[in-house]
């Protein structure tokens, strides 16, 4: 072996390098994913600007401590990426959004016109273990409304969230969004006898429910402390489908929904709590139908503001991966079929003598607001078809050496396969008119 | 002070908490800025697709010896996030995507469709001193052709750059782009009698030169073995702004943007070198004409995709970052004035009674293609008109228990001053009317 390779020429041990990897969960955007990814951002702009949210982003970097009190501690100490400063302070990789819309709404509350509608979409990371529907980078589309405490505030969210939904063709037969109110949680968890310093273990545990076995979760329960009665009761709660009559707040909420026709896609379940420690009212999670997997999560957290230090303001919002989103999509048979070329003209180049043409030609119709690649070197006409129709380029114009003496261009039609040969003065209106078509 | 601090109640010691900050370098995109961004991505998403690139994007996380070959050392050891991922390896917030795109590249090589067209706008990271037109996290357009060696493929590149200064509104008198060429470069180096190794040197001494004192920059020149006699010769080239005539590559690709009207923008100047050791053909840097400091760079990089594991294959490309564009256009009074509230029309809430009334009523209008806020809890009216001015929504619609009685609706135009009463069921006609307006 060590004879062969010190054998072979330069060329050929430059090309038996090994290939540099990326990092294991970041992802590569080969203009497929990106085409999706493109798509997917103008949906969720589309609907965020219908309801009237303004687009804002956090930055990618923040101080540990942001998150330090109120994610909930697995997200932060476990799965997050957290590395030191050059000057020793501890910096992490955003993993959620919610914190930073805090910080920046309490640093100026005194500027801002409340109630804010905002919306970002952007990456964050988390140092999980990859796998299916999870990856280390992801993109996530959050939406919050803050300053409103009120249920139509809440009702809003839900019903941003429907019609996200309905934009990308998800039936109610397809997605179902879970609701819960940690307010009635609360209540009724204190009236079989939870007392109000348990309450956050006991949401744990309820949020953990389907993550563990039943006899690791009874566990749980008495490692924090519940007699078996206690969790009888706790248990008797969940399996209430009926618990949200109880509630004033969550009646009047599914009415307001119900007059816009997005009922049918709301239930309610005792047992969405989720995992943040900073929900205060409302929670919710999109489920596929089918198997259960989260699609999206979200709530009300009207402490936050005040907990990074402001002045205590209340909001509710949701966040959206687009791993998952992408993964439900393609399982229903509802993703978007894109061209991916921009471009749907191409000018071909002939020869050296030729070539000036060409780029004035390319040139003219890019003037004129049209798509157009140019070739970009003189090889063989059949080369530059074949880059044409693997690219899904429809319009093909040849200058030759006799089109250019005649002042003409031929155009060929590759959908159609038509070929007709016009004065050059006449393209950018027989294009115009054909594009349209 | 403790007795007085003690004294005070929860909700003001709440208040006296210190705000969490950002991390220093990294920004806030409040809505005023995210407009800035969201309309510089859609400027360059035009012109990229004018000349048939797609969109794509590389992780936000790369190895670090993805950069380390070639990336230049200050970039990667001085001025680069670095961390050790869970497992010990080094892993960097990309400091740019060039790397990753010749990565990306090698990887589907047999794949892909070449020549490759591609562009990008994402978020990167220095570890530099924060300071008037730099930041840590700065966002970046990133435009490549790959795969097409040819000098028709260079001035496609910089018609590129020219196309998006004249769409921005930047003028030949406010901006240039200044060429030179690696090759030529070398030619006259070795021509003057230095020698091919001390390239990467002297190459390196020339992008430093207007960085250091005279002084300095000469000691440099002596630390890097260079005679006296040899300096004299390189000053000397520096100094010949007609050097291009020599290059008969240079002479044809200003002859190509010549045709398309371009040329103003473009001017010779054999100091261009640029910082990256990858560049191998045309090297270009666009700067402010008053000022002289720089708004993008790039060339050509043949060597690229080879160094990391890949065939052959040359290609060329620019960055430019999203801060120093936006101090340009700032400087020359060419940034846009956007109108932040994405609807312009607000539906307000009168009471209890009616609130079902309203929130039918958005929907329906949302339903019909218009973006509408609905004001989300019932206050008094003043404070909701108060609101709508402040986000600058010209049409506020109110539904009183007159109004719903009657089926009517009441639209306040507040631009106009004017305000009329109609039928609920005309009201989408009504606005999509004095919308188009």
């Amino acid at each position: 072996m060590h004879a062969k390779i010190s054998q072979t020429n330069n060329r050929e041990v430059d090309t038996m390098k090994t290939l540099i990897q990326g990092v294991k969960g970041a992802r590569d955007f080969y203009p497929e994913e990106m085409a999706f990814r493109s798509w997917l951002y103008g949906k969720l702009a589309n609907v965020s600007n219908r309801f009237g949210y303004q687009e804002y982003d956090g930055p990618f970097l923040e101080k540990i401590e942001l998150y330090a009190a109120k994610s909930g501690e697995e997200l932060v100490k476990e799965q997050s990426f957290v590395f030191p400063d050059r000057g020793g302070e501890l910096i992490t990789l955003r993993p959620e959004l919610t914190p930073s819309l805090a910080r920046m709404v309490a640093a100026r509350q005194n500027e801002l016109v409340f109630p804010l509608r905002w919306w970002s979409f952007g990456p964050f990371w988390r140092y999980e273990r990859p796998q299916k529907g999870r990856s280390r980078e992801f993109f996530q589309w959050n939406i919050d409304l803050v300053g409103a405490n009120s249920r139509e505030a809440d009702a809003e969210m839900l019903a941003v969230a429907c019609t996200f939904f309905k934009d990308v063709g998800l039936s109610p037969k397809e997605v179902a969004i879970a609701i819960n109110d940690r307010e009635l949680m609360e209540a009724e968890l204190l009236s079989v006898g939870i007392s109000s310093e348990k309450l956050m273990d006991v949401y744990r545990l309820i949020d953990r429910r389907e993550k563990m076995s039943p006899e690791n979760w009874t566990n749980y329960a008495s490692e924090i402390g519940l007699t078996t009665d206690q969790l009888t009761s706790i248990k008797g709660l969940l399996a209430n489908t009926q618990l949200w009559r109880n509630s004033p707040a969550l009646t009047y909420i599914f009415e307001l929904l119900n007059a816009q026709g997005l009922a049918d896609y709301i239930t309610y379940d005792p047992n969405i709590i989720r995992g943040l420690d900073y929900y205060t009212g409302i929670v919710f999670e999109a489920r596929d139908m089918e198997g259960g997997r989260a699609i999206f999560g979200g709530g009300r957290y009207n402490n936050l503001v005040s907990d990074v230090g402001g002045q205590p303001t209340g909001g509710l919002g949701f966040a959206m991966g687009d791993v998952v989103i992408k993964l439900t999509l393609e399982k229903y048979d509802k993703l978007p079929r894109i061209n991916l070329s921009p471009a749907r003209i191409l000018v071909t180049v002939f020869d050296d003598a030729s070539i000036k043409a060409s780029v004035l030609l390319a040139y003219q119709l890019r003037t004129a607001g049209l798509n157009v690649e140019l070739y970009p070197e003189v090889v063989k006409l059949a080369k530059q078809f074949k880059y044409a129709d693997r690219k899904q380029i429809n319009y093909i114009l040849v200058l030759g050496p006799d089109e250019v003496m005649a002042g003409n261009v031929t155009i060929k039609d590759l959908a159609k396969g038509l070929q007709t040969t016009i004065p050059v003065s006449l393209v950018v209106d027989y294009l115009h008119k054909t594009l349209d078509e």
